[in-house]
């Protein structure tokens, strides 16, 4: 890569928080670096050590990046153990982190190009500690990319990623089931069900969704379309089926919560 | 405009946390379309759906960046509904976002050279949600604007914005009426009396400031000029009379609230 | 200094939060005078009015940016009074802001070649408040000094800056005694105690911490090399000694607070 590449953009998401000097001190390493890199923030603010939450978040908007993007990554509960320090070259966007499940989705099998250990000293900081290669690792390799340093420099090949399952869907005749991915600053509780296919299985036919004791018969376009005071379904921006509350906060409303089950159930099966 | 257009200021005022991707993605389609933008975050913490608090929070700060700087503003509620997504093009600056009010404060009748209905496809991701304009109509058109895109190619001309009345201020012989307008971070209340005002009816005189049972008699030029644990009034540094209290928080002693009325009465008359 | 200058990182550590314009009209004033400036913000979630944690953050990271970055810190409730706005330069950096002690650490007597005392109004925002110097003195003579402009230019020479004793730690043959110095998003305590001071006094003798009524017994060179739910004591990423419980929060289990008592006693004399 020429000298073009040395602007490139280098994007964070780390359960670092905002408070602390975690987030600063992985941009310092990368600027000292590069310090023309264009480091954008996705989110510090990653419920503590929640590699899946991270994923989750990553997945919803590491493809709105323009290609060559360098994604770091730092959910790391297992810094400085057996897990890898890697770098994953895919058909348009490079990531860098631990090898936890934290790029299962954003990553998938059919794009990678390449998976490498980070082994090479050469482009870490000369004094690593053991808890914080965010800083001593992971940046200063996202800042030697951005300079056009190719992947296989930093270390041997790896075969494949750490996958996490993250959610489960499944489908039958009646209906499908899922789980409660995330929940957002709105208090919209995400579910897996993507909305392809709910339009492919439950299209115009009438539902009903069940969470806990509550239910939802209705999906709307836009979360104003939604009766006063009524929560309804609605395609998120991501594809995925989410519950909503319009000026509402839904899941503090239903103590609505990660990892709880999500059935969607045709109406003329009920 | 010319190519030094290219890497013109772009800020971010929203309603969307700093946990979720949504400010990451509004990033990623910015830089998608220019990577070259300066991005800069004013606040994503606007409470969630408060389109004053937006309003203020813009009305604040928008004056202090450099001119043709793009200000984009996401507290949208209305989202896919009949609210019309525009840009405003002022004496110096540009404005993207809901035509909900948002820009009340920041865009005034008299400082306004042009507003346009968001409705040029071409300037649109190419797949656009209902529930995510902030991503898929005003992060582009920001992007186009920055690039040197002038107004009139987004869309039809509008004669106005809608505004909202954010907070009222009547004004008698013997006091000042307003309400607190925001709340900020070390629990300082902010009126909606400006400085000039308060300055030109009360000026030397002694006055009594009253808010629910509380009273305050004291301006003082700086926080750290207020006796030890005494509330006074200051004169904030977006010229708005702010009720505080030195090295406290006064909002949550007090318990005040946004919307709360707020008096200021002349001695003399009391 | 050439024209190279012009595009010099500028970071923010500052008590204004996330919420409000603050921070927002901090990098409007930087941006008005330099839009070249690459601003990185380090943290604006110091506690409000704690300079010592505001001082310990920027120690922690701000030697990580590339020489000549500028890094203004504004934790600033003296503001407006008799504390002085200074400028400092050292052998690497710049550090612009309050003289009330926020540079104790990142700014050691040894490394400073010279302060300033802000006086050239030349230099600042023409509409100097009584409020908020980080908008209208400190952004600006940050912008200004990353387009090449002398400390010297600012105003006369001060001897030396404010320092406050952020922590104190007492060593005998028998214990070292220290405070929580910080406690970080994660809920590790961080201590007052270098690691190299531990390694030296402690090394591999057995020891154990008393923090109130708790102990604990054992370092780990990483938090997940900790038995499951066992308190352990780390080496943390800024040299300082760390209580740490993997994947929990010791913090809030321990409930633990910044300046209590940490006690380190070697095994064989206790």
């Amino acid at each position: 890569m020429g000298t073009g590449s040395k602007n490139r953009i280098i994007t964070l998401t780390t359960d670092f928080g905002s408070r602390d000097h975690y987030s600063g001190s992985l941009k310092g390493a990368i600027l000292s670096i590069n310090p023309k890199a264009t480091i954008t923030d996705i989110s510090h603010e990653i419920p503590s050590y929640d590699i899946a939450q991270g994923a989750i978040t990553l997945a919803s908007c590491y493809h709105l990046f323009p290609r060559q993007t360098i994604h770091v990554g730092v959910v790391d509960p297992g810094v400085g153990s057996e897990r890898l320090p890697i770098v994953i070259e895919t058909d348009r966007y490079f990531f860098v982190g631990p090898d936890n499940g934290l790029f299962s989705l954003a990553a998938p099998k059919s794009a990678i190009r390449g998976i490498r250990h980070l082994e090479n000293q050469k482009y870490f900081r000369s004094d690593i500690s053991d808890t914080f290669h965010g800083r001593d690792l992971f940046a200063p390799v996202a800042a030697h990319l951005s300079r056009g340093v190719p992947i296989r420099n930093f270390g041997g090949p790896l075969k494949a990623i750490h996958r996490l399952e993250l959610f489960q869907v499944t489908l039958t005749d009646k209906k499908i089931r899922s789980q409660v991915v995330s929940i957002d600053k709105f208090g919209n509780a995400i579910t897996g069900i993507t909305g392809t296919l709910f339009q492919k299985h439950i299209g115009r036919r009438r539902f009903q969704v069940k969470v806990g004791s509550h239910t939802i018969h209705q999906l709307c376009r836009t979360y104003s379309e939604a009766p006063p005071g009524m929560p309804v379904m609605v395609i998120a921006s991501n594809n995925l089926l989410e519950m909503a509350l319009y000026q509402g906060n839904l899941a503090s409303l239903w103590q609505l919560k990660v990892g709880q089950d999500v059935t969607v159930k045709i109406k003329e099966f009920i």
